[in-house]
């Protein structure tokens, strides 16, 4: 698994209890998902369909780094899989894990599309 | 099931593509759980630990109303599992679903804490 | 009245006092009040028009949960006037009241338009 | 009237009708009152109390500037009342008018105050 | 030079250390130099194309004013280029300086053109 | 130079002209270098002190994805300079180029302080 985009915990990031809220690294888990699809099929056109179970496993507070990483796990005709853990950057202590993001690829009329792509880029 | 917190759907909650951003929509449902079932305990100090699988039913666009509803599922000593369904004011079209959402009463060092509530408040 | 939408106090909502910006609350109150009058009307194209005086009763602070209720006051031809109170969810304090904001259901170019609605849907 | 804080309407300001979101206006003139109050005084401690009728007699779209006017009109013991208006920074047209928004200076416990300061700073 | 807009330091203007984020109010100062532009020229269709050396000479705390001068120091056919000082409002404690900011006005087709401008407005 | 980050294009991110927002890139280039450097020194305290010339080479568009390159170009006692490409993550296209961005090592009262690293992690 490959880790790409990190990002500060900065005081608008935080909840109520002083500690990164919830709602924020999922946020942040889906459009990195999106952006990590597009990488592997050079292309758009993507749109989240499911997401397997989230293990909240641990938290962060403000002031730390944190690190999302990505792999695709599965690699359908339209659609593409993959897998995602966040964790601290310098811990390496694990917050969030999430085993399966499904994205689909779609027409102009947001129908399933094949996406034509052999095998993800890799990057 | 009762449906509470209602959102318009503004330029900043859209996606590249014209549609609500998913990660948009989990960031409200985590902040609507977590007064959910604030409500229901009476109490704060609760904090997600899991999600069961979302399914991303559909989308919506700019100017839509949609709200959230949510449902006590089961009910533990330190534990309260919740349902939620997000949906179209209007249509009633269902946007996600998420079966089961987990929190845990936590004590000041953020370790489990029974939190001492016969039964939910159902408001 | 009915309660509908709940607000959960986060950093980003405060002012630099350790209170909750009143901005953001007119803010919160503004969306409301067009998800309300939509809901009445069964359809958007409805712009504020007036607000009367607003009294700024209490405050809140992080972590607090703040619901809105709302109520419709006055049913014009094209215009709809609803009352807003904003209070602690728990205490029931108040913390904001505003007697009434008049909506108008315009046209394309924004002009005043008949909403054609005999009675407010209560919903 | 002198016309300070200038702002660029961007596209998280706007509404679903693509004009300017009522909400985000009041919330730069909240904030814009505390920075000028704060300024006639020469100090913070400064909470909204009140603000008389709100009329909004146009609207904005993207890319329109807009300059926001303040004016002193009472100075009493531990208040301070002023006026505001709202403009487009190029045809002058008002965009939203405020007779009265009254602060109060407050001590650390958050009650009223004197501030001791005899007249308006005029900046 | 002219001090037009002002910003109060909120939560969610700070970084993880307490004081205010360097990439907000680098944030403030390229919106606020394109609306000074504007202003000068009296009309819109203007990009940024460079910035000169940027001092981050001190910083700012939670609840503190600053505002944002800008000056015309050079008058192009197609460019206009400003200069800016972002200082505290009451301790004029200078917080960052920016001596070139350089503007075109493009074509929509994001083609440089001439602005047709004698003067600036100052204003 | 490494390219860590990417960000996708949403509307949030735009100018009213339909381009990305110069505001907004600086912002991000100043939270991914900060977090950049604390990732070689494996420490944070570290503020932002000057960035040399900003040149906006090209622009973007909704739905882009972009990404941010780092590299350090300088080792101080207590200072460490970097240098940062922001280009097109398809087309690689440079958007944003500075050549030195300098942050300080500081202690508890914001003072200058050695940060007692040898060399860079490069990670």
């Amino acid at each position: 698994m490959n880790f790409y985009s990190r990002k500060l915990i900065k005081p608008q990031d935080m909840n109520a209890h002083g500690t990164l809220f919830g709602g924020t690294v999922l946020s942040w888990i889906d459009e990195e998902a999106a952006i990590f699809v597009s990488c592997q099929l050079g292309k758009g056109n993507l749109v989240t369909k499911f997401m397997s179970e989230i293990d909240f496993v641990s938290s962060a507070t403000l002031g730390d780094i944190i690190e999302i990483g990505m792999e695709t796990v599965k690699f359908g005709k339209s659609s593409i899989t993959v897998r995602c853990v966040v964790r601290n950057k310098f811990s390496k202590e694990v917050i969030i894990k999430i085993d399966r993001i499904v994205f689909v690829h779609v027409d102009e009329e947001g129908r399933p599309s094949p996406h034509n792509i052999e095998e993800p880029a890799n990057k």
